[in-house]
């Protein structure tokens, strides 16, 4: 009984959005990955149709990288993929959350747990600092592609 | 003792990201917010510079909504602000994550709490539904506005 798992063909993003961004002749999504156990936010991406189907496909994260204008395996270089467990699509379909496992602990590149390491607090009174831990240090992992 | 906080010079967005998506002639940054006491997150908008430094300024989310290309204080006709309590910044500096209390109790103009409202889980199995509360009714809420 291993068949495999498909969404219901409304719950999909648009990719006609009006407003969408453009990159590289792609209408984007923002897609924003959220630990499934913690709830925090690791980082957002965009996805093209392609990094969409993809990710369904695979159950792991795909996005579409905007410096590289190509369709982006996350985690394809460090193996720090994001398994998705479920996906959640906002009011006017022109973002979802990915709720992830993330693979390493790290989803940033910078080798932090977070992409949004650095954090501001407003009240009572600003206090900046960093949030989150470093996992792994970049030049190690990523030195091993070169 | 009530003097005005302030964050830090270095603690920015970078509106002259090469990616940044445009609009009305602005480069725009993705602004998450999210719940700052349950993870949740609420909705995802744009911010422009005016929008950041209007956030700052008030502490209540502002965004840049590209629908009607001007500044925008969420909530302004429902009443339901977003009051800021912390912010976090992304890695290349062109995504936040704003750490809210969400006043009312809804952040999506259809009356659900968050705008992530419809959910699809992939593991084990697909299955899509409703996975947040609708707290208001809009038909009530902006004929008040009319």
């Amino acid at each position: 009984m291993n068949s495999p798992c498909t969404v219901s063909l409304d719950f999909r993003p648009d990719f006609s959005h009006p407003s969408a961004p453009q990159c590289a002749g792609r209408s984007l999504i923002a897609a924003i990955a959220q630990d499934a156990a913690s709830g925090e936010v690791l980082m957002l991406g965009w996805m093209d149709e392609e990094a969409w189907n993809a990710t369904l496909s695979t159950g792991e994260a795909h996005y579409f990288s905007r410096s590289r204008a190509k369709l982006w395996h996350k985690g394809e270089r460090s193996g720090n993929v994001q398994k998705v467990r479920a996906i959640r699509l906002d009011c006017d379909a022109d973002a979802v959350v990915l709720e992830v496992e993330q693979v390493g602990g790290a989803a940033c590149h910078e080798g932090y747990r977070s992409c949004f390491f650095r954090r501001a607090e407003l009240a009572p009174c600003a206090e900046t600092g960093i949030c989150c831990p470093r996992v792994f240090d970049p030049a190690t992992v990523y030195q091993q592609g070169k």
